[in-house]
């Protein structure tokens, strides 16, 4: 299988350097083919710009979209743009890897997202019509590939509970994992966090090592995330707002993964239904 | 007033440059000294790295929060990082003034946080013991200042509502909102955004321009949201985590924010323990 680590760290010494050599190490073990963006290294160009379009309409004013799209239609996206998509697509999975900084992502790991995920590459792909908005949420270019996020957290996890006061790490990490992954197609594997990195001594990183290898060895077999795909009849389209029946009276961004028993449930409403139906026509 | 603007847009001909143009002629017009920081026309470096500290330790491996630290205290910050944080000392208000991009901000605001966010400036601030956990999440050295988002998004409003796909508007810019402003002490202001970007005419303009500027003629007067200060008695120290009487039951993102019937809640329950107290002293 192909791997793409995707990694945003300024210090190859660091944690997060030993924790990116030891990705490539294991995974390559086991016979897998790694690329490696080091983004640090490349001096990656975080601000999306006019520049991304090697050829730009002259005087005109920029809209990021449309000369995104432009750009990606005729050939023309910068050098370093081009050299990413197809890592991507070249990858089998993909592992984001960073450090959770202000509750995101590093700004040089941003600024990947924001110019690799052109308007005709990660979106504005597809039809949109009444049951169909677009080829995103679950379809995409990059449908069928799996993505894992492994972040490094000075804090500690219970800050990241459920009640804690950071907010619960899905949460904090769902317009990632939902709204850049999940969007062009990518089936999500929940995150692998390493907290407390301050405290993390030798003995410490021999034990995140081997919680980190599991991940790495079950890369293929680890059930992704059950985000529901927008356009498989759990959204009002175009509201694209959760329909009523599901989860009802919730709200927030738990909604948008299926319960395990849901279709089993929605099974037996049908069910229900047609026999309500039945007996309606029977009594008619 | 002084008031900051730190705006992220590419364009200046863009929504988000005349939305900036709008929101400077409006707060000088009524009196107020606005200074913009204009990212992309500064060319601001988003990566933060080693060259952020004038001075440093030849050879050493980088330390992110360390080097920060150490580059604050001793008065050895680049130059552009001590900038900004002097408009933040400066500013009574912040606005932060961007396009919403894969449900977050521009990589070169981002890389503006990462940088201008040292350590012994916006965290690391504070003593840690028991009952306080840092100066951090209604405390630091930006208490007293207010501060609000002004984002632009190109999808409908619908798509951000509680159920809708992209997760409720108040969860994505919760991560910013709680996590980065909040944090070193805002008070924060509800978010104004504006949906559907694509489709605005000179009149939906008018209508932009009317909508932002009550929000701005109310800057100094609109409550802000009521985030739990983390050492006012709300958290479990060191774990972090709500008191289990509060929200009872519930968790994420909105259990962080008080309510407002709660103060006389826990006004009724310490009068009813004092009954009970006066009761159980009577009866003994």
């Amino acid at each position: 299988m192909n791997v793409l680590v995707v990694y945003a760290h300024p210090e190859p010494r660091s944690l997060n350097g030993s924790i990116k050599n030891f990705i490539v190490q294991r995974l390559e073990h086991a016979g897998h083919t790694v690329q490696v963006s080091d983004l640090y290294a490349m001096q990656w160009k975080s601000a999306l710009d006019p520049q991304d379009n090697r050829s730009p309409t002259l005087g005109a004013r920029f809209d990021p979209s449309l000369d995104s799209q432009q750009a990606f239609v005729n050939g023309t996206q910068s050098i370093d743009i081009e050299q990413e998509q197809n890592k991507l697509l070249w990858a089998d999975t993909v592992i984001l890897q960073f450090p959770l900084w202000w509750y995101s992502m590093p700004a040089i790991l941003k600024g990947w997202v924001d110019r690799v995920y052109a308007y005709g590459f990660a979106y504005g792909v597809g039809e949109h019509s009444d049951t169909h908005w677009g080829d995103r949420f679950g379809e995409g270019l990059l449908a069928g590939k799996r993505a894992m996020l492994v972040v490094t957290a000075g804090g500690w996890s219970s800050h990241y509970e459920p009640r804690g006061i950071n907010g619960p790490i899905n949460d904090i990490l769902f317009p990632i994992q939902h709204g850049i992954l999940f969007y062009p197609g990518f089936d999500v594997l929940p995150p692998h966090v390493i907290y407390r990195t301050g405290k993390i001594d030798a003995a410490a990183f021999a034990k995140v090592c081997d919680e980190l290898g599991q991940r790495l060895d079950t890369l293929w077999t680890t059930a992704p995330i059950a985000f529901r795909k927008q356009n498989a009849g759990d959204y009002c389209i175009p509201q694209l707002t959760l329909r009523p029946e599901l989860a009802q009276g919730e709200a927030g961004f738990g909604i948008h993964v299926s319960h395990p028993d849901e279709n089993k449930l929605s099974q037996h409403r049908v069910t229900v239904e047609q026999s309500d139906l039945m007996h309606a026509e029977q009594t008619r």
